[in-house]
């Protein structure tokens, strides 16, 4: 992000600086604090703490909240991460809707819109996500330039080298040539895009239903079948970041059966619909048939003990390959567990004795978004001590 | 492996050890070399340099090999990490062989032992493996106790927690409680028991097929259906270590009609044989169904053909779950890479956008004795510097 040199270590200018990340590290893990109690945390001497303080808090990268009024000794000022340092922007493009939020470095979000994707092709969503993030960033009451990373999420694969996203049929021309050069040249500079079921994978972990799970899949199925991998806190991509692009599960009669996508398309919103409409129901959405079943419709119950039969294969195949504890459910479709779990279940009984366990996810419909606002909160919080400083 | 706590690092004595690892890590890596070479590669001064060698090799851990003789300034003596510092034994139990090898701290095999599976029973197994490791090592010219590491190999989810052998079925009484611990108590400490697709891929990487590949997994096609996955040069195990269990991939007509373990039984040797007695072929082994297949027999080719096809569904399944961008094939069925590879290669073309690369292992039935000489290999290292400084 800048060309300056940073201090060497060993130096009087590198101490410096690696005092003021030791001081800036233990107020962004453990809380607000005082010199006296950050000195205990980290080693350093009083003044040393003292200093990094001063340094920082001019940087505009902490801020005093208070002075301590209780317990012996003088009282002492108290410092936190200044979360007005920077903003990070969170950008979910979904066929159905767009979703965009802006968080300040604490991880408050400040403001946060949604709407309609009503674009049919990639130049008009394009234009869509930059006047969305726009828009956005205004209502927070901040420029473009003050967001320090944008994190966009999108299905498919997003192939770095080639600058193209792979496999994203539900966006009209989203796979052709120039979407990602497109997104960088109108929001500016420090975009990361992500494939949306990886995000959801991560906002699950930070903020929901997936926290301190070392092995957990979380698995979308709405529009599209997606999945994103956590490992240790960390997204597990692939070789060419097409890990958990199980709408390509091989999936038919038998092994000469299968084509490529039937998975999806056997799983996915579209064939619950269509399955609803083979015996008679006239549900047109997905949320239709859920909703059918939730009454106690004999048909449409058994249109969910069939998406649940395919959803437990998705399951089996994903625990035969890399055995997660945790299956997070997510999506138009996924998300309804109250109905699906229990056939889900049975099923995965007689095909797998390697069943993990499955849940909803926490978050919702907002879980692409919270994963987004969480990348783009851990790389600002490098970038902005790096710029600044 | 000692009780003895490490120096403190800041100390004297701290800095003295530091040190030593510094030079043994540099002749580890890079090769034999002189004071003044490993000076310059470390950084250190060569005074202490000449300590620490003084050190490593009164402890045995580095030996002189000889002198320079050409180029400028005096010769100088050319030192070696000592490969007879230290010894370590791999095992690979299978139903049909069971094998043996000690290697040197250098890696050189230095025994080896081949034989016939008879045990019938968890305890006749435990002894043969015992026998087998006395007389690998007895021909090694050593005992036991020279022995730092030793690695065994074995079908099915070793739960270490619970201390016992799960989904095992062709090891009979293998799933007993007990079996870690007798192999324990007869070959002496220091035993780590692992999966053997998890060595086979582990070998493949370190001397095989897969050397330099960041994302691959090694499927083991035999008695059993087994596989392992590395990442980045480690072993990916999942949340209970039964990644790679791919034996029980969902597997059917329908998703409704998929059992438990049809995988397995619809890809390993067996079910080989059986089709081939279907199509009538006589054969009594997969290998003679390979043989016929070779010299042209039509319903010997049907069957390796279906045999293709159920593989692509593997590896079809594996990309979409976790995209490697190498599958190595071994075992009995899996390395007859020549007939099968070509209807896979067909078969994935319809099933799969992201069919990564397939090729033989290149280590053959040596892949896991290799691959738990690795693992010994990389654990002796570390503890024979421990024990010994």
């Amino acid at each position: 992000m800048t060309d300056r040199k940073p201090p060497e270590v060993g130096t009087p200018a590198g101490m410096r600086v690696l005092n003021q990340r030791a001081v800036l590290d233990r107020l962004r893990r453990l809380g607000a604090a005082t010199r006296p109690q950050i000195a205990k945390d980290t080693g350093l001497s009083k003044p040393t703490v003292g200093q990094a303080l001063v340094d920082l808090e001019r940087h505009g990268l902490v801020r005093p909240i208070g002075r301590t009024t209780a317990g012996p000794g003088r009282s002492a000022v108290v410092y936190e991460p200044n979360p007005l340092a920077g903003y990070v922007l969170g950008v979910d493009i979904g066929r159905e809707r767009i979703r965009a939020a802006v968080a300040d470095l604490g991880g408050s979000v400040v403001a946060r819109v949604d709407e309609r994707n009503r674009s049919r092709s990639a130049s008009s969503l394009v234009r869509t996500v930059t006047e969305l993030a726009s828009r956005t960033v205004a209502d927070a009451g901040i420029a473009l330039s003050d967001v320090v990373v944008k994190v966009i999420g999108s299905p498919g694969v997003i192939d770095q080298r080639s600058r193209v996203v792979r496999h994203a049929p539900n966006l009209p021309g989203w796979e052709s040539a120039g979407v990602l050069d497109g997104l960088e040249s109108s929001l500016g500079p420090a975009v990361v895009v992500e494939n949306d079921a990886n995000l959801a994978a991560l906002g699950e972990h930070v903020y929901g239903a997936a926290r301190d799970v070392r092995v957990f899949v979380c698995v979308t199925v709405g529009t599209g079948v997606g999945m994103g991998i956590c490992v240790d806190g960390v997204l597990f991509r692939g070789a060419h970041g097409a890990a958990g692009e199980v709408g390509f599960l091989p999936f038919g009669k038998s092994a000469s059966d299968v084509q490529r996508g039937q998975f999806e398309e056997a799983a996915a919103a579209e064939s619950v619909v269509a399955h609803a409409r083979e015996l008679g129901l006239a549900a047109r959405t997905a949320l239709e048939v859920f909703s059918l079943a939730r009454s106690g419709d004999v048909q449409a119950l058994e249109v969910v003990r069939v998406e649940a039969e395919r959803l437990a294969f998705l399951v089996a195949a994903v625990a035969a390959v890399i055995d997660p504890s945790l299956v997070v459910l997510g999506g138009g479709v996924g998300s309804n567990v109250d109905l699906l779990l229990p056939p889900m279940e049975a099923s995965l009984r007689t095909m797998t004795p390697l069943a993990p366990r499955v849940v909803a996810g926490s978050l919702g419909d907002g879980a692409v978004l919270s994963g987004a606002i969480a990348m783009g909160l851990e790389a600002a919080r490098e970038l902005v001590f790096e710029v600044t400083l």
